[in-house]
């Protein structure tokens, strides 16, 4: 895996950037100044990195689609994009705005369904309230996007790249009905698929089956699996790893972590690549096998 | 969903029940014998239950095929069925003995790969090994057996009927992956898909997120799915549900269960309902749709 080296970039105005929760929105930001993007970020309050008070900045309270407009408005932004974690809110903690309140019988809608379709959904919105261009985190800060190949000293072994393709079959079958992307795959049986609970909760649980002896395989043994659904709207809801990921897959006995390359963020490569040594698990990005 | 009325056996043989963990080799055990079949039990040492001994009964370790082959030749048996939990071993923890050990090779390579494939695998071996034909439980003893239609007092909502049709697709769609029988979906969302942790472990995951916020939806809705996989060999592993599937179902503020009619197991269809009724959960039989 090797880092996309920055081009420059003809944009001049700044681009939008949502923050929701983690350290990605601002290594992403970071990222885009780097190669000479102006940025604007509005941080949904509760939930992003008071941090992010670095750069040009507004707050807004999830469901206050004006604010972004706003904000949008203020700073000439043509392109948004949306970055970060985000707990799917119920809707009476929504701090819904009147603007944004008109798009109600929308806005339920979408909460029926996966996080994708309300991703998306959320996307054309801002789209239309706010006159912008949705763009993905990995459009405007390509640098932290995982490539091919391997990342750190550990590289994977055959059986690993059986257990790899066993995991990308499994979130292919998977991809149409909008549930995780990510899976634990060892000595070719399927230990867990995420879905509402997460990467790192998938990794917990692949820990504590370690611990009492649901799962007997030695330490060592087994990938975590991490790939965008098939279809998927990549401009907002890109497959992040960090190094909390690394730590988690430690914890849980596994041989390593294959990624999707050109599909996953690494909030921070360094720190990525030192966990993944010190632990001597693998990093790979991998391509979709097109046979398959 | 009714239960199937016992209809009289013309097999004078015993069948053999190789039992273990959990109450439904008893179950089933009464339950063919109350039709009129001759049963013998044989146990795996620390995980059938003691109470096994009510009936003409064997103990044997994990792996110890000859102690199978042995009791099936002394009783006579022509028939055999494998029923019970069992917790993959690991290699180390098998009492193989000889006669079994010359087959090391072949269950080794069992070992690679999915429940299914392990325990088709094992049916096989004991059809060798022992000159019988395996059967499954739902064979000898289809009073057990769930049929179509609601069982107590609560039915599915036309919600609940939406969410049921998306888990039998995801379950359907895993189905050539060898992984778990069971899914929980809410609102159209797949919250939960069981692999290695089993159904319990995937509904007490279901009520961690409900308290932990991840999933805020309010109680009674939501229905945990579970159905065989396409193509599964019945004989060695049908899905079951008992009493505490449904304190699990209750603890995860589902509305209800539904199970794939005439391919899951019901251990204790008394003690099923009752804890249902009282939960306020409805229990639903159901069949593949045959257009998806």
């Amino acid at each position: 895996m090797v880092l996309h080296q920055p081009e420059p970039v003809d944009e001049v105005s700044p681009v939008a950037i949502v923050c929701g929760g983690g350290s990605l929105p601002l290594r992403v930001a970071e990222a885009a100044a780097a190669r000479g993007r102006k940025v604007v970020l509005i941080g949904i309050r509760g939930v992003a990195d008071p941090q992010i008070a670095r750069f040009p900045h507004a707050w807004i309270r999830v469901g206050e689609g004006g604010g972004v407009r706003r904000a949008v408005v203020r700073h000439g932004c043509r392109e948004l994009c949306m970055i970060g974690h985000m707990t799917r809110p119920n809707l009476a903690s929504l701090g819904f705005d009147w603007e944004t309140l008109r798009m109600a019988g929308r806005i339920a809608r979408l909460f029926v369904g996966g996080d994708d379709r309300l991703l998306t959904g959320v996307a054309r919105m801002m789209e239309e309230m706010c006159g912008v261009k949705v763009v993905g985190a990995h459009e405007i800060a390509p640098e932290i996007v995982a490539s091919e190949g391997k990342m750190g000293r550990y590289g994977a072994q055959a059986r690993d790249l059986a257990d790899i393709r066993t995991g990308l079959a499994v979130l292919r079958a998977l991809g149409p009905h909008d549930v995780g992307q990510a899976v634990v795959v060892g000595e070719g049986r399927v230990w867990g698929i995420e879905a509402a609970e997460g990467t790192d909760g998938l990794l917990e649980r692949v820990a504590a089956m370690r611990h009492n002896g649901r799962i007997r395989v030695p330490f060592g043994v087994g990938v975590l699996v991490k790939a965008p659904k098939p279809g998927q709207d990549l401009r907002v809801d890109l497959p992040a790893v960090g190094p909390q990921t690394i730590e988690g897959a430690a914890r849980a006995g596994l041989a390593g972590v294959a990624v999707q390359a050109d599909a996953t963020l690494v909030a921070e490569p360094d720190k990525l690549v030192e966990a993944a040594d010190r632990a001597k698990l693998f990093i790979l990005g991998v391509t979709q096998p097109a046979d398959q």
